[in-house]
């Protein structure tokens, strides 16, 4: 996980779009909009590709959405006749090449000219990038798409949907990517389905049917009028061309979406895979409220994450629910910290207490804990604050193991619930209790038929990366 | 008012801070923090001035604070024994100059070079400014501060706080002001104190006294470690320099207090002249609650201003709180908007229903209606979600007259209360019911001893500009 | 003087642009034109005001004309109905307010909104200045045009040519302006005529006569297709209305335009006074052979201010000329220099010898010596490249003097002329021979009623300033 | 040939650098330096790489050198332990692609990571792109580099120098290329020699041998201290490593070096294959001149890359040379043009004639005419300003082929000499007389063993490229 020192959150590694349209759309400012939409996936680069058949812009850079694209830069990816289009948030990895490791990355192939955007990660990629680079590939990025592409056009017998499906095979790990030709829009999610992907549909125009959709979350959707028609399955191919939406089912195993879509990553206006994402961070609250009581005057969320349990947590527990803590909304902008005490200083330019802590006992309800650091100060604000008590509650288990599918891996030693227990995190963050949910609560609160939590109990249904078979020297940057 | 058509809210025009520090201390950074708290007040434009006693930097440019202020230019303010400095963010009016028009504003006078920044709007700056231009002053911008600072100048027999107590008495309106010379720090605020602006201290540290520090809120003297020791008087002009603290009342008059402070300016974080903002706006929900309950499943905030209003609203009601519109939050970034759909659009890219509104009965509770169309937008938004019931409740009255002072004046048509009966607004937005809180509900909610309500009753404590006296072809742009 | 590490050569502090048209015209873009022909003139800051007799726009900022002004800013600065409009390129002095003294500057005063911008220096601005602060006046910027327009405002009872004709007799030195409000566009010249300025006109259209235009330099005319007219004369206060062109003899005395301007300021494409520049410096290259022969194999250029006394100083002589330095045409742009070596490292980065020099005996040809630091690495430069001798030329006498009108003060320390002899600049430079233009030669070449010389005779035709009087204290920035 | 506007001259691609110091050095600032000596050879794009054997950075943009490397960045290459670097500068060609298009390209490979830059352009690279896109490879870019980085790829069995001289046998044209891995520095030039590229060393220090450079040109050796060792022959690949200088004879052909090198892109400071730059375009002068002698008052050069013709020509002929024209030293920069006459425009704004040319015939030098359209403005200035005769004289015999060998190809029809006469084009620029100098007249003037005279001749040393076989579908952006 990569963390941000103002929130100490796992952070999601990126957003993908995609659209196919029967007849002539604005797609880049319809792309537009879907990935401002999807924006909280993704803060460091955004990028996209339209096409209208014969022509394929492509236009990325590092920035937020309304950054990278101003008026001019957009107006460079209109095409009067665009049919396909996808586009892409990334939360990017450090490195020295990140202006080129942007997304979508663009390629020529035996299959014509082909964009390719993902999310999650292949735990496989550096043994299959190992051994095509021993038979002559190139790589210019270390952007895992570059392999899925070079498996894509490697298969030159193949059309591009068989292509696609058999680099899928060979894959390992969990993702949900979006690629387009010139003339098709495909979508694919892992056979775990960790990593989720949704159909949506445009209303239609002329007889003609309308626009179909791709995203990550159905916010996307609604943000270019698009109505949810269902997630893509895990192990699930599907394209769209001029027949409309086909599916193959590739490779579907188990399924075991990713928990923390629902804890903390996804938007609260929608659901995935069934389950509605605002609902079951009720259910979550109301789930610590039953598994750790506590007598106390108010409840009070860590915003904005932590609103939805702690209303969970306030109904099922009688206590009211209060604003203690305001947050700025400038906090996420770029901010100049010249000194040591930065991390602590942009906590608490981000978020202050009101008076509604004064004297009181608080329940703070938080989505997660990963190394403390900022639990610890936002304690110490409530009761500098003169809080009489801080009740800290969290809606996931703790993590204490490192993710392998897209969000990027932080060293377990860094992940505080790894390596102290929960009365040690208690002490070191300063509250009166602690408790996090139960992993068999939270199960129950998301509901469905399956999920990952790999990162509270070390199993990885999508496998694990074999560190030691990687040829070091040829791979680095 | 200015409207931001994704708010359709009243826009304070600015925030001031100042700090005068018995010993060296980074007032250049400091001051940035002081601004980043107060960052809400004004958007776009921020600015200012730090002196040692002899070097006197000044720089300010439109933006955010973040934006305007990199390392780069963070680092050229920076005086190694830095003692005064003052702050302004802006929120801009419309014009050909917005440039130059930003604050601080900085002249050499008689008294050496000083610097200014204010919050609020002289009623009477016109005329004043066209009596000067006739006995052969020269105005470079169209900032009121000029105006202030030539009848500064002019007494050049008097010093400079005599000569600054000389100029509150000749300027109406309702302000507040810091004004810093190479050794001092000033600040004063209005007759009537309508713009609030308090004082704070930091600890000192080796037997000094610390760093003294006027801003226009509390939130920012919590942000340099300050803490809060009183708001000026209305009609208090205060000084600074080496012997500490100074005050003179100069011209008190009724306190008044500007009511939109506590309903939507101010930060929750923090009280002005001795009345909690949070507090208060529970109190204004409960007070709506009262005055106008209705039968509903749910109590849903328009976030962020109107939830201290809801959560009143829900407790005294007994209706539960939920959340039922998430807001992106990175919908203050500039967004390109090609077409004339671009303020709904704003709107939907912003808010958007969470599944707490299906099929409910829905309290929505705001601070303000101003145009109406923003709230139209919002009801629409529930009702497609699948609300079965809107009821709109506003924390604020009617507002049906322009304000004078400092909240930059739309026409009189613009305001829909102002030419609509409530029914009429209602049908407008297409809620279901509407209520307003009453007048004397509001006072009643926020108490303190005097408030101005002139935008609700067009009965302005500060005085009116008069139009006709305008020299207008010597002063327009 | 303000010296360029990699030039060593005086700098002209500004260039000037005026335009009047009695039928709309895009004068935003007229303006352009001319002050990107200005451009030599000054290179640190452009500004320029629009006015169509009601709206008046102004922008300036730091930067080339061409980086200044981008599409976006030249179109707002576009009126339809444009008929006044003018123009300044700065070279800017060093100061922590450079962004705010760019030019022209504007000001509302009881004549309306007025533009002005200036080339050259008042002698007494200080004096005039303090005098007006302690009458109450403000000074928002270090800017010598804000005393000027102090002076126009103070006479409220005159119109703005009787005003602006009795600030000329007030402000002594050596200056040209432009000056204009909303109808009008005024122009003048010091006493002496020390700054030059120009009157051109274009060619009418459909009966009417067409724009006026002043301008520093005749290119800037050509640059918008005006012819010229004739020079503005010292002492001369000439304005443009609907009624054409109109002049009033404020206070004219001996001309003595600054000899440096066909030296080395002014482009070799125009006269200024009558006297052609490209003529006068083969002139003075000519009169350089002859006061100082030498036995030589090539005559070579310092490019690009020393080519026209080259070719003079080889015809005269017989000597071949020969391109011996190749200049490179980057040189210009802004180019980081990390260590202790920049300055002779930008040297090197602009000037490299060819092959013409290997072997042979050159004359080498420059028009003038500041410091010696570049005249020293220019000779290295040839030795290292195997000339055999090296014959340095100068076509302007030893510089001893500081200039007060306009080309920016060096402390006199600086000089080498003015603490060594002609001798010791030779063994500093290292050339095998040195010699410089006699001052009466300077004359005879350029010819013409009088000149400036003061920077080689000490003598200042138009005064110097008391620094003595100066309010430090009130003034100092 | 890419034309721009203002100047009608063929446009060299691009200019390349590269290091290799056996101590560590500050490569990152040495090759800045040696881009900046070549500018003239590529103003769009600017980009290197530097690596100190462990870490590979890379860093490119559109852009001056001066703008893509402003300190930060330049920063971010630099390397405590840096030993080998490449750079390039490039005129880019149009296309959606320009950013990916910037060179170097760096790529991972089974041989380490790869930095390529390159000058020229490979005539069968289409062809042997395609075949490899049929075996599975990617495309990412539409850069040449990316043909020759996938041939040295491909032979996994061979080490770097060896796949790189495999790789040079199969791509056909006119080229010279960098190449870096982590520790070894390659640089190779076609079997003809067509694009130049030469050897310098730095002075050793402490008994170690000084840093190897590689460039496009001498004069960037000069800038980074060193002197020139020789030039790389043609069909010959270099590499240096911890034991020095390596060479291998690859594939020796005939030499034909590009005539226009010494015509008009080599800066005048150096010397290619042995022959003197600016001493060529002496003779070439005097060739001109024998070969059309005139009667005639002056010589004037089209500054600047006519100023060595113009000088051979006033020698040879007799005739006094003088500077006719004036060339505006800030015309490269971007420059607004509004509307259907912005080239004229930029012409006038460029170049303005001085005094010189009034009443006199004028010899008028330049280096080629490409479409003539410029050619017919000058001639225009020039007898605007006064010139009663105007004789063009060009030092290139007409043009009247395109190049394919890194001189990007314009329509034939678009040469203005491929379909009309020497008379005809006379009558289109307007001149008294117009005449080239002959092939074998330019032939003697550069002297050498060989020439690629191509654009005058058709006859293609290297090849052309066999546009029917490409893949178009496959290959297209």
């Amino acid at each position: 996980m990569i963390f941000d020192p103002a929130t100490d959150k796992p952070q999601d590694e990126c957003g993908v779009f995609g659209l196919y349209s029967p007849a002539p759309e604005d797609l880049a400012w319809l792309t537009y909009l879907g990935l401002f939409a999807l924006q909280h996936r993704g803060q460091e680069a955004a990028g996209m590709c339209v096409s209208d058949g014969d022509k394929f812009h492509v236009d990325k850079d590092l920035g937020l959405v309304t950054q990278v694209f101003d008026e001019r830069r957009l107006d460079g990816l209109r095409l009067p006749n665009a049919r396909v289009s996808i586009g892409h948030v990334r939360y990017s990895t450090t490195g020295s090449n990140l202006r080129f490791n942007a997304q979508p990355l663009t390629t020529r192939t035996n299959k014509g000219i082909l964009g390719l955007a993902h999310n999650g990660n292949f735990v496989n990629a550096r043994e299959v990038r190992s051994g095509m680079l021993m038979e002559g590939a190139l790589f210019q990025t270390t952007n895992d798409s570059e392999v899925m592409l070079n498996l894509i056009a490697r298969e030159s017998h193949m059309d591009l949907v068989e292509a696609t499906a058999s680099a899928m095979k060979e894959l390992k790990g969990g993702y949900a990517c979006v690629l387009m030709s010139r003339t098709q829009l495909l979508g694919f999610r892992d056979p775990h389905g960790v990593r989720p992907l949704v159909i949506g549909q445009r209303e239609g125009t002329g007889g003609a049917g309308g626009a179909w959709v791709l995203a990550s979350e159905p916010c996307a959707l609604y943000a270019v009028g698009a109505r949810l028609i269902r997630d893509v399955q895990p192990g699930e191919l599907v394209w769209f061309d001029r027949d409309g939406l086909h599916s193959l089912m590739v490779e579907p195993k188990r399924p075991t979406p990713c928990s923390f879509e629902w804890i903390y990553f996804a938007r609260s206006d929608g659901a995935l895979d069934g389950v509605d994402i605002h609902e079951s961070r009720l259910r979550m609250g109301a789930q610590l409220a039953r598994e750790n009581p506590i007598e106390a005057d108010i409840v009070v969320p860590v915003p904005d994450s932590g609103i939805g349990a702690a209303i969970g947590y306030a109904r099922e527990s009688g206590i009211p629910f209060d604003y203690g803590l305001y947050k700025n909304p400038y906090a996420g902008r770029t901010f100049i910290a010249p000194t040591q005490e930065a991390r602590e200083l942009k906590v608490k330019m981000k978020l202050s207490p009101t008076s509604a802590v004064r004297g009181r006992r608080v329940v703070l309800v938080d989505d997660s804990i990963v190394r403390g650091t900022t639990s610890r100060q936002i304690v110490n604000l409530l009761q500098d604050a003169g809080a009489t008590e801080v009740h800290f509650r969290v809606s996931s288990p703790p993590i204490t193991h490192p993710c392998f599918y897209g969000i990027d891996t932080a060293a377990r030693k860094e992940l505080v619930a790894s390596t102290h227990s929960v009365e040690e995190i208690r002490q070191l963050i300063g509250a009166d209790t602690l408790a996090f949910i139960s992993e068999r609560g939270l199960r129950e609160a998301i509901g469905g038929s399956g999920l990952c939590g790999a990162c509270f109990t070390g199993e990885y249904p999508a496998g694990t990366p074999l560190l030691n078979d990687v040829d070091k020297l040829a791979l680095e940057v």
